[in-house]
């Protein structure tokens, strides 16, 4: 009988804000690095004092192992060395567990991969995804994204709430007295997406010419007949799971440049959809809103101050990250697959006229998908 | 005359969040990887056209590439190759400016260093901190702290106005006729802190035997007796630096055994304040607490459920990281630094009888050191 293939153990070392793979497979976040892995099944994490008893009682993995103990005994085998760290930890416990190999991801970091080769051991850095199950939800998962994003719904009403209840004066917005900002709107959504239970960080409330750099976050006056981009990406306390939306407002009355800009990229939305189903091709459904743009002139280039047009990927996998696999983009050249959650996000991008995004997120079905979005699209607001 | 020795350029690829390094390199806020290299003093990034404009306008890079036209020229080249990747630019970019090789931080991407070692380029992964000035703050970082720590007590007296108005009824704590939780009093806190200009993640509101894992966030009904440690780290969303302050609190009438811990623990900040000064050696300011709580016969040691006493390190560095160099804990033997910026707070943790925990934040003098935090420490509310 041949010997059975020795299975190298998946090692992570990282804090769960860097490593949302590590956060999967644990269900535990933690903000300092620790070491955990997971062989023939089982998962291990190695937390410290602080961490150790919240990790048994949070964490989804198997087996929790005191770091100060392991330590410990590490000095008593050589009390005149160095004190123990992280490589001869692992060491150790590949020694104790029998563990052939090690695989790391593509983002482990590069120190401990050397000092752990320097130690004897054999460590191969994965190629691609090491959890690729990550991409397909569950119905769970997707009961969270969708959690996520009623967080977001509740940052557009508040943000709707200011931009209707706010006068234009000129060439600014007054609310109860003072100048309607970025920053104002941008706290008030903070504010009602906390209460949502989520977190929304780096939250854009873009206007104008800021609206062309598609990740500026916004500042100062916002300006009547112009429009305003917000982009909403919370993170639902109870989960860790990310909601993703978008939509674009103008206060007052739109022009009819500004109008046919907002009615491309909402075609452009409903084309990509029209195709999106698990089996179709991520450049397909990104060229369904090229296919749009070009049709009705809207050109995309790039300037010495940046690029113009369409120059972002129709989407992202969302999950717990707010970026993850897959991508819905030109280079995507992958079917996608049932059961990934896909953000579809179209957007157009002039200096002069403005900037217009609407972005949704949808779970990919055999037949089609399901929206884990829903806020209406109303964006002249009087 | 020798030939210089040639230098080689420090190499980042990563985001923001994940380097703080590469925040302080650039100053600029970044959620997806990117390049960036130091070389002879020159600051450079890679943005993709997502980023260029804001990364022009915004960063303290010298010089901003614009990354899809490196990708095309890439493609010229090797029409029929794969899709131009991270080591591919770098490679390219390394030739362009004659960067004879790379330094890479122990966090960098171990698959991106072999791939990068893989086209031949040399790359050494630095021992220690690449960015070691990081540890010495400016006048103006200790400012940027200080509004941090603002922020911060912003949340403490948002904490201590619920607490205060709440009523004890049994076991509970009653306010506007329903229960007070942590989860309550955490969100009063996320919201001061947001209106105040910072973001508090993760906030502690732990109580009873909850913040015996000084870890764990805290959840369900606050119970009167009982203390409550409440640690807010905000981030000062103008800078990014960090603000890092911890109270412990008890809503009605203390015991004599709650009361002689809080006073273990203030007893043990000040005996560190004390002798917190450059040079000193920072597991010596850690021992001044240790020697409170062993004369007052408070017993730290490890059992099945977790630690009890006091077992974590009395401080460490903060700054655009919420932990950072240096440390001040038992086995931090260097001398501390002046410039450094580090927390102070020592701790107890007893099941049963509970938690307490102060955390005041020092700038390092020669001669002793400037508060950059300050909040009252009354912690009995009636």
């Amino acid at each position: 009988m041949p010997a059975a293939k020795p299975a190298p153990a998946l090692l992570f070392y990282s804090d769960t804000d860097t490593s949302r793979d590590l956060l999967y497979l644990g269900r535990f976040d933690c903000h300092d690095p620790f070491i955990a892995f997971s062989h023939r099944g089982k998962k291990t994490a190695v937390l410290n004092a602080l961490e150790y008893g919240r990790g048994l009682k949070e964490s989804a993995f198997d087996e929790i192992l005191a770091l100060e103990p392991l330590g410990a005994e590490l000095r008593k085998l050589n009390p005149s060395g160095p004190r123990p760290a992280a490589a001869d930890i692992i060491a150790r416990l590949a020694a104790r567990k029998r563990i052939p190999a090690f695989t790391v991801p593509d983002d482990f970091p590069a120190g401990l991969l050397e000092r752990l080769r320097a130690r004897g051991l054999t460590v191969t850095v994965a190629e691609g995804l090491v959890l690729p199950e990550r991409e397909i939800k569950t119905a769970r998962e997707a009961a969270a994204i969708r959690a996520g994003n009623r967080v977001a719904t509740a940052g557009f009403l508040a943000a709707e709430d200011l931009l209707r209840r706010a006068k234009i004066s000129g060439r600014k917005l007054l609310l109860d007295g003072t100048v309607l900002t970025s920053e104002r709107v941008r706290l008030a959504i903070e504010i009602a997406c906390l209460e949502a239970g989520g977190l929304a960080l780096d939250t854009i409330v873009a206007g104008g010419d800021q609206a062309c750099d598609p990740h500026c976050r916004g500042t100062g006056p916002l300006r009547p007949q112009e429009l305003i981009i917000i982009d909403i990406f919370p993170r639902h306390t109870a989960t860790g799971y990310h909601g993703d939306m978008t939509r674009t407002y103008l206060k007052g009355r739109a022009n009819d440049a500004q109008r046919a800009l907002v009615d491309a990229v909402a075609t452009a939305q409903k084309a990509a959809r029209k195709v999106l189903r698990a089996g179709a091709i991520g450049s397909a459904v990104h060229q369904e809103c090229v296919k749009v743009f070009t049709a009705r002139g809207y050109e995309t280039k790039a300037t010495p101050t940046g690029s113009v047009g369409f120059f972002h990927g129709t989407g992202h996998g969302l999950g717990l990250a707010v970026h993850e696999a897959p991508r819905v983009n030109s280079v995507a050249h992958e079917p996608l697959k049932a059961g990934a959650v896909v953000t579809i996000e179209p957007g157009l991008y002039y200096p002069g006229l403005g900037g217009c995004r609407i972005e949704d997120v949808a779970w990919l079905t055999e037949t089609g998908h399901t929206l884990l979005s829903k806020h209406p699209y109303a964006w002249e607001l009087a």
